[in-house]
């Protein structure tokens, strides 16, 4: 079993209420821990949730709006007092850069670990992190400034070896040809063994996709297809479209039918407006479009299954 | 009854530990509200403790390391959100306003309220805050970078009109007299009662000292001789003496000589390192030079009587 989670850390639209927090995310991808976007005191719900925050080697920010990133500059102090070595890579558009190092300018000092900084290109998909098992690239998305979602995915993964079925004598090198569908053959070329005897089909390459925060917006829909998880934003219910045009956010239903229209597995609801004590509403506007549908509240946990 | 009251936001050094937060303290005088530092989240536990951010005018940042100025990003962020009007006044040594102009660009917004920087001089006293009824004044301290603190006072008040020996057939310009301390005279200068018959004494004039962060400083004491309250940061126990040195921090017994050659009334320890749990050490360290003593810790309220 390997593991793909992500953990809630802040649920709140622009401003805090109600003990949510501004938006962030902790996504762990088989031991690869990244945040995504950094709202105001995300090094305390980091703490709270217990999670170890110099594991954290990449920082995605959708966009420089306060509420998505205002945490990130405590997070990166506190990492540099608690003597952080490696290398830290944010992602960001334009700006961040200069945002960080023009605090770290009047603070009379610097970190004592590299910072790597990556602009996101506007408008464009493009990825923007890949290693051995996982690759992130941009969404582009529609809100009041230049923002992106991030989609998560793993690599195609190897067929799985049988282990019921394996005959005895085989060499690491032949288990290695299994892994990747190949048949084992001698050293003359002669078929041993037909790798569909041998092996299963491998598991599933899972996915999540972060947008927040943008209008409905259908342009997103083709490369979040069949997404396993699909957290949207959905600022306001539906009785608040007009306010949702106006500062370029998404009701409950539209991220219902953002869901529905990508064929999404699951769908989560966050980015909450302040106006809404009770997010009950938001819950049921979009459950009647896609039933599938959670609300991602600070603390909770959202595992996808091998 | 006219009030004087602290509240505690943030006890922490620059690591947040154990559910404290970073340093801030909503200061009210005779409904005045001020800001003294601005840790992360300070927005968030201004909500928490049920204090109307709109009615802060004028915000005190005592030097530019993270822990104390952080939050101050959000807050503003937050009133311009709730469309605050009135002008915001924040104080602070060399740039702060290059910070928060830099994060206003990037968000491509500009706050619907003016701000007005005041520049702090470098370890020069000066009254950076007078009204009516109360001046501020920059308290010079020792640490890794420019840091100021500051002395709250209410100027001197009106003698009080004693209404169990006051005559029948007094004008309101006799009252008016009697409060600025003259006697009451006819149109021709004769004497028709004296002031001292008519009146008690003045209501002293209180005082608070905010002193973080520092090392061990004397120098600060004439400055701050007989102040009412004096919070003076304590990040370590004397065990860590060498530490405190090294950080220019102080110790809690550093801070209980400083109350007591100050003849300070009473003493608040804050800004405690995260390596303390458990903050009875501290306390108990100070309260062996200077007895009376308390934690500063969060939603903690401090009243200076009349």
């Amino acid at each position: 079993m390997s593991s793909f989670c992500i953990t809630i850390l802040g649920s709140s639209g622009a401003l805090p209420a109600y003990g949510r927090h501004p938006s962030a995310q902790l996504i762990e991808i088989q031991n690869r821990y990244f945040l995504v976007d950094c709202g105001e005191a995300v090094q305390i719900q980091l703490m709270r949730y217990q999670a170890n925050l110099h594991r954290i080697n990449h920082i995605f920010i959708s966009h420089l709006h306060g509420d998505h990133y205002l945490g990130l500059m405590g997070l990166i102090f506190t990492m540099h007092l608690q003597k952080r070595q490696s290398d830290l890579h944010l992602y960001s558009h334009r700006g961040l850069d200069e945002i960080i190092t023009t605090q770290f300018k009047y603070s009379h000092s610097a970190p004592g670990f590299k910072i790597i900084f990556h602009r996101l290109e506007k408008d464009k998909r493009e990825i923007i992190f890949e290693d051995d098992k996982v690759t992130v690239e941009t969404i582009p998305l529609h809100h009041k400034i230049t923002c992106s979602g991030f989609l998560f995915r793993e690599k195609p993964k190897p067929r799985r070896i049988d282990k019921t079925r394996l005959p005895p004598g085989l060499l690491l090198q032949h288990m290695a040809s299994l892994k990747k569908g190949e048949d084992i053959v001698d050293d003359e070329g002669n078929l041993l063994y037909k790798n569909q005897d041998l092996t299963l089909s491998p598991r599933r390459s899972r996915s999540y996709a972060y947008c927040s925060d943008t209008a409905y917006f259908e342009k997103m829909i083709p490369q979040i297809q069949g997404v396993d998880l699909l957290y949207h934003e959905s600022t306001f219910t539906v009785d608040e479209s007009q306010k949702a045009i106006e500062t370029k956010h998404s009701t409950a239903a539209q991220a219902a039918t953002i869901a529905k229209k990508a064929g999404a597995a699951k769908l989560l609801l966050g980015h909450f407006s302040a106006r809404y004590k009770d997010l009950t509403p938001l819950l049921e506007e979009a459950k009647e479009i896609f039933d599938n549908t959670l609300l991602a509240t600070e603390g909770e946990q959202f595992t996808i299954a091998d």
